[in-house]
């Protein structure tokens, strides 16, 4: 520890150690270890760089409305960390799974917490627009055994990329969400529209950022799903279409591989009345493993 | 660079790879370059400190809380770069100085540019609140030689730690501040008052975070300087007194060993009238030493 008034003084060499050592009474010790970690990698950071005084205020400036243009409704600071992967870090660090589990990714700002619990086969899409989807698979262990009694929490865009929440009064309300429960057999299944990409908000000054960084603002195709089961840890991810334009580059980093579902087109009238619905329809397959609590 | 088709998706291990990939097709290379430092350290103290997700959170609302309690006479990102000593590091870095020059400091939110241009020797207290300060010395090249002809802008708070754009209607305007210009001896010297300590303004995000970090608001008593000649230069600074209680502690990191000044306290009745003041007086005697443009 720098003792400041023998030798403790700001230079450009110590500065990172003079601003650590300034905290050393503070209140809370995961403060404290948090503030030298961000105070160490800022100086480190800026040393790097060495920026100009202008650039130093661009940055200002840019941090600034940053926060000036977040409200209710709009949170740009969370895009700021969705478009720079730090949202998919933490969720990374927060939900490391054992071999064999599914994947998590980022729960994203459309998740509703009362959504209706359904019959397992209900069609979720309440306006008929789209390309009809039937999805289904199983809830399994990471033993291959089917979970009784998980409950299934999905949400998804419309074939326009837009969530109820945003068109209120267009769409109606609850509109492709829906909540399942598991019988014996581990089973899900429903009936969806095929989703489209969409862009997140992109008339800010995150926007902004990514149109300088040659970035469009798309997220690729998906599914969103909330999954729990009694002695499980619950598991919140998306499932993704392999086929959509943006897969390789979701503006929020949330693609993994282990996510990427098919989205299988069924012309057969055939195979189409077997799941009560009219050929041409989407069929998609997906199996999610949940890992036990507490273990490994 | 990775291909993310074939191998890139996101993981924890490859975040910041992943995200730095992205930006390849920025528009202008600088920003690329800065951005990949930004996205490196920031993910990099992102596995450091493994924040929750609570955690992450509070930090998204401090971010965006101090850009919302900005406006036109509140910059909180400065603030908040000020007391992690950003501003002092960027401040460093934009003004490496040569063996014997001046060293500088951060130029602070309370320059005004129109200030008046005064004879030598006057007095820019205007409201003969404070104990009277005498300030002299000269303006010197590295060789020891006086600068001819050289601009002193100085500005400083009153007694009670405010400046005059703070005090609007209390202290007159323009109430010590004033510009200087040396003869050919290069020596300069004006009547002021002694200054004190003041705090940052602590009533907002920033604030709270010294707060819960242990640490003061305060900024030890100092004169600002901005001293600029032909063919030099220009040194922005401060001097400080060091026998001010917050001199080890200035909440912005201001302070350099090179920039204390000494404030000897003057009883002696003949050596005030000499200067024309009424004794007690402090007497502050201080050279700066320019370096020449373009030289090392």
């Amino acid at each position: 520890m720098i003792d400041e008034h023998e030798s403790g003084y700001f230079t450009e060499a110590n500065s990172a150690e003079v601003v650590v050592a300034r905290n050393r009474n503070a209140k809370d010790e995961r403060l404290k270890e948090v503030m030298e970690v961000i105070t160490r990698k800022l100086h480190e950071a800026v040393k790097e760089i060495e920026p100009t005084q202008e650039e130093w205020f661009g940055a200002i400036m840019f941090l600034t409305q940053t926060g000036q243009i977040c409200n209710e409704w709009r949170q740009e600071y969370i895009l700021l960390s969705d478009v720079l992967g730090v949202s998919m870090l933490v969720d990374a660090i927060n939900n490391r799974k054992p071999s064999g589990a599914s994947e998590s990714t980022v729960l994203g700002p459309f998740h509703v917490a009362d959504a209706p619990e359904l019959p397992m086969g209900s069609n979720i899409c309440l306006d008929q627009k789209g390309e009809p989807m039937f999805v289904h698979g199983r809830i399994l262990d990471t033993e291959g055994n089917p979970i009784a009694g998980a409950k299934i929490d999905v949400w998804q865009a419309n074939d326009e990329g837009f969530y109820d929440v945003q068109q209120k009064g267009i769409q109606p309300d609850f509109n492709l969400r829906g909540v399942f429960r598991t019988g014996a057999d581990g089973r899900y299944w429903f009936h969806g529209v095929k989703p489209k990409y969409y862009p997140i908000p992109d008339d800010g000054p995150v926007g902004k950022l990514l149109g300088a960084l040659g970035r469009h603002p798309n997220r690729p195709a998906h599914l969103h799903y909330i999954v729990e089961a009694e002695g499980f840890d619950a598991l919140t991810t998306h499932i993704f279409d392999p086929d959509d334009p943006y897969i390789d580059s979701d503006a929020v980093f949330g693609v993994k591989r282990s996510l990427l579902a098919e989205f299988r087109k069924v012309e057969d009238a055939e195979a189409a009345a077997k799941v009560e619905v009219a050929a041409p329809f989407y069929d998609v397959e997906f199996d999610f493993v949940l890992s036990r609590k507490g273990g490994n």
